[in-house]
């Protein structure tokens, strides 16, 4: 790849980087790649309700919560018009690219970021190269920030070659909270593909390592759950309490010791708590985030099974109740062998790859494999391709990072991929 | 008491109970005693800086919190002089009345609401009488609305009776958080006191029995522990998190079961938990708001080292670390037989009254405690007084709410035990 | 006292001491009464089922358990007709010595010990005095050695005296479980009384003083709860098994968190735990052991309700069951003014009693309360004394001792109030 | 295999077990073993020292019990020069066949039973074929019983076959404590092998079915915990105990607790708790057993290193001390292709094989992988035999049985390797 446009998808990631939303709170995020996407020209492009079922959308943050970051957005300088297709957390978009006679080839990039604050540390390059988030408490740890700029490096590219057939990018929001994947697969574009990528980062393989199509992706389900009880003075009528500290606490506790499964891998996570008021008043009111993960349905299920029972007897306990509603759910999906087999290809003859592993584990959950699903019963094949890169803290930290080598070779195996498929 | 002055000792109160404000956050509440105040005519006034020691203050609110009370208290009409002296959490005042020669006598009451969200069922009857709280979330569930209604009452009462002495009338901002009392105590107008009296309502007394000399306020800690661990992607990297979440709920669990004292009354509470993130992420940090109560101060700390030690070990039981910080305190201080005395040999008098026992365990904690015993060690007597009152929900909830006829038996309680300590 | 009786007490005491036996099982201690009680000579003598309604026991160990301690007390010496009656767990006796016209007297002693090692430290009087437990796991840690001894000098010196009325001493068996009262006050005897008398020394009163009434027993419920899940290989299928560990865990933690209580004292205590079977077997079976207590019977049963919930809770969480049933209880009942002012006339004046306190919270539970109320509801009156000794140990500790001045105060105070309540 | 040899097995099978024995209690075991290897005819045959390094044994019950086991199986009619070379729990043997020049095989079985109750359901064929343990409590609940009898199968058909070389048959003990592997491997026999073979039946495997090379045995060390705290009357000084019960509760949960790890399979479990004494009495003793897994050494080292943590602060949260011992361990220790080949190759030819397996995740631990990496540090190659039986209930279990044709598969595959690796 050239150094010119390397630089320029170093120079865009970072942009990208300094100015991190939110799932589903992806405007300004939005409107940049609405921008691109014009510049590169495309020949269809979908945003709102015409990039995403709204009734299929899981984990959308309350209106207020939209609208501040509606607004934060327009300051920044998105643009209305897109603004007001995404307004109330109708952020991505779909962009069409109709190159005449062929198979149709789908990618998907998710773009959203995460609740997370970034470190100031001299030693994490975007603090110490002055592009570190601009908004406190929000940061690229995921590497979205990469996978956008190599979906729009990629788009780019194909435009530029002589590939035959359509090609559609889906600029996904709200991955974190495996919230977009259902609502962009349920709009139907993906139904019309013969091929479909996905692209993630890093996950453990160093620069210069592709995995054709990885396999594995942990199935996962989201939960709250909203407990209820009874206030009373801490001091003066302990007794009159209901105590949803107690439940929270013993809830948790027991969470975490869901039996393991031999069937294989499982998870649970109690990742957010917000319970009661003040030290002297017995809580009556909290909630809790959590979720579990398994090596397939099933094993998730397993363990949401033990979940929802912990959580009923641990309120019940403690003369609470507890109500659970699933926040968030994504199924495994697996590669096919015949798309596997096409990237592998491919990629070996890419220059700066220096190791391409045919198949590995993902290892974490991931809403793609809705639109791999939807593909693949529509009839297309599918694979989720990780495009290695060296980073230094690990994915979801605060001094999470990508080597930006990664984005031209990113490019680089993903655009020659679909040349491959078309005509 | 004459009809004419219950009804406005309700009307005020009522007005009162419609704009709760927390502690510290109390500008517009003293904005309007100011006024009341100077209505009635004092000969010395003294608020901000003059009325409380601010390095001695506890539990005060965050600055953009205090500024937030701040302008909501412009904005609903408090006087700018007011509002600048109390910038900053300087709320509360104290006021001289001084009637030529003879002894001075105190009287405390306190004037901040709690963070608690108010019924709106219509069997409450500040809901159905159309003056709930119009600041969702706060509300007075302790009758300190009564407590300042009485207060200023009392003043009147005596300022119109043929007393000769000094009488000062401390409003305390802050005694939820148990933080105003001892900056007003450390400010040194208690010291000039012969007698101090404090004032409660209710405690699960019924109106029309009063208890001359409150004993056995339960001596309290607050606390307030922050953890840290570190975050790591829950699904993909389980072992790389040090899990302030487990920590919480071990500590918590632990904490409920600090073994009970043969040397007398002790409670413990979590009462606010404030932990991680997001669902799918290992929590990182996470704050928790406890208190630990006993009969006495050495039975209080008895609770307080076995907490300390549960805190430290849960967190490095799961790796992470904990730093506990004292929010608030107060001591147990009882009342002089001498002026508990003086008060049943009134109050037996007052009309409406028809019980009046000597002494009660307070049964909760009160950080009047200070000033009795400030008052007390500048050679003075002190004693707390229960004026009882009918309350639907127990305190600290959201039905509670004051018998009002009350209002009118405080004031005649206390105006004529003030009368009866002159020469 | 004469020095020579003082030291036949001494003997006495430190001879039982040498030889403790559990609740139930006191075939060898029963024997040796019924030496001592023929040697000082008595009218009447009843054993077996004519002390006891076998049918009200609670807490009898198993039929091997006490067969292994009668054939024990066999080896050492126990009289063949005693072992008898006594046989299956009928231990304990009712003497009574008729001397004529005049009130009937009764005095309850109790005459078990506790399954606690004793301590082989030099400090420990018995154990450098040669007469610790020569039964390894059970000792006389909380004073029952003392009470027999107390119980028979005090129907030596009545025999002895002009005493004219009728005197019953009941010498209860199985005290430490809370089971010897009630089948002892089903037999009758108890209700022919006019005055009942029950001891305790120690209790954290020293040597010389005197309760003359004691009131506040605790009111107590021991249960055992029976815990049933399944087993399974821990390495193979964790997932198989339905952990019973778990639940007893939970269980535990969360009993002890059951809140206090404004209404007055509350206690509870998991004091015995047999779960599972080996580290690589999930614990399909588990047995646990606990108390709960309250300054009241209302108390108990409040705390007693949170346990039976948490039990349950606890158990359905890891889809085990359990069964719950209760092992002991007894009642609280206080002493009459009227008996408590005979005992405290007299106690001032016998010699080496220097403090006599009418009363004092008793602060462990008794299962002379059976008694007490049978005594009561038969038109007698009742009063528990306490004869204080200096213990350098706790009760039911390895260190636990008496002061040996105690046997001779104790044997003053006791037959000198039988004697004042005689015509 | 004939009809008349599938005949004896099972009656042998079914004779071990009506009489099984427990780690290191197999006297009677041993006892019959060294008859039937005489009637056989050995050219060498180790017991007590000479198969096994004293020193090197790990979870050897107390004396009392080894006493206990060595009587009962006098009772039942074990050798005397058995019982004296056996005597401390020195079970097991090594017979050696020396066939003239060739190589040096070794087959290595277990001949130990577990602590579990046996079923007594019609459904279960031991209760219902009148062979079920005639020793309550202990069962051959993991297919010990079909080992024995296959190794034993297998040196008679070695015996009778032309096979050349020298065959050694490893009657090793202990397996269920995974402390017999070590002392067999330390003295020295294994180190003359060229190849090493080991059995094991069932572990979900059905009849019919075999693995010629398991891999993947489970890393595992088994800890006991011992706590200490103060014991003191529940009711009257709660606050002073040092409570072990809520040291031993907390503890536990936190274990399970423990996070999973990417890097592989986990397991935790405790297993066995004994705490406290008595209802009333705060719990100054307990002991727990616990075992941790990984699916390699490292992984087990992680579990490990958080256990010994949470024990700790568990004892220390509540005052208390831990004691923690290892009492077993096994490493992981794979199986060589060379040998797996040869199984495999062999296995395909016996009759009512249908299914040969290469190889297959073990699931469990084992500590025959000692013996494996002794044979194959001194230079031979090792392989880990499953011989699949349909079982009704899962190892471990009340109703665990084999199927018996299992018997004549498992000689025939071992017996036809052995002749196989031979000249």
């Amino acid at each position: 790849m050239a150094r010119r446009i390397q630089d320029r998808l170093v120079d865009f990631r970072r942009s990208l980087h300094r100015y991190p939303e939110p799932s589903w709170c992806e405007f300004l995020t939005t409107s940049r790649i609405v921008d691109e996407v014009e510049a590169i020209g495309v020949d269809e492009l979908y945003i709102g309700t015409d990039a995403l079922d709204p009734e299929a959308r899981m984990g959308v943050p309350n209106d207020e919560e939209l609208a501040q970051w509606h607004d934060r957005a327009a300051d920044r300088g998105a643009r209305a018009d897109v603004l007001d297709a995404a307004a109330g957390g109708l952020t991505g978009l779909v962009a069409v690219l109709d190159r005449g006679p062929g198979p149709t080839v789908g990618l998907r990039i998710d773009i959203d970021a995460l609740r997370q604050t970034e470190s100031t540390a001299d030693g994490h390059a975007p603090a110490a190269g002055g592009y570190r988030s601009k908004t406190e408490g929000v940061m690229h740890a995921c590497g979205h920030d990469a996978h956008t700029t190599i979906g729009l490096g990629t788009l780019e590219a194909v435009a530029e070659s002589d590939f035959s057939g359509t090609f559609v990018l889906f600029c996904q929001p709200a991955e974190e909270v495996v919230g977009g994947g259902r609502p962009m697969a349920a709009r139907g574009h993906v139904d019309k593909l013969d091929h479909f990528l996905a692209l993630h980062v890093g996950l453990g393989h160093p620069t210069g390592e592709v995995v054709a199509g990885a396999d594995e992706a942990l199935s996962v389900r989201q939960l709250a759950a909203e407990f209820a009880g009874e206030s009373a003075h801490a001091g003066a009528e302990p007794e009159a309490g209901r105590n949803v500290m107690q439940a929270v606490a013993t809830a948790t506790s027991n969470l975490y010791g869901i039996p393991r499964n031999s069937g294989g891998l499982t998870r649970v996570n109690v990742g957010r708590a917000d319970v009661g008021s003040a030290p002297n008043v017995i809580a009556s009111e909290g909630r809790i985030e959590l979720e579990v993960r398994g090596g397939n349905d099933d094993l998730r299920e397993y363990v949401a099974d033990h979940a929802y029972r912990t959580l009923d007897m641990a309120a019940e306990m403690h003369d609470c109740t507890v109500e659970t509603e699933t926040i968030a759910t994504a199924p495994r999906e697996d590669s096919n062998d015949s798309l596997r087999a096409v990237v592998g290809d491919v990629a070996v003859e890419v220059s700066n790859v220096d190791n391409v592993v045919s198949t590995a584990p993902l290892g974490v959950s991931e809403d793609a494999t809705y639109l791999m699903r939807a593909a693949k019963e529509a009839g297309g094949d599918a694979s989720f391709v990780v495009v290695g890169t060296d980073h230094p803290g690990g994915h979801h930290t605060a001094t999470f990072d990508v080597d930006e080598r990664t984005l031209g070779i990113g490019v680089d195996v993903l655009s020659a991929t679909v040349e491959r498929l078309g005509d």
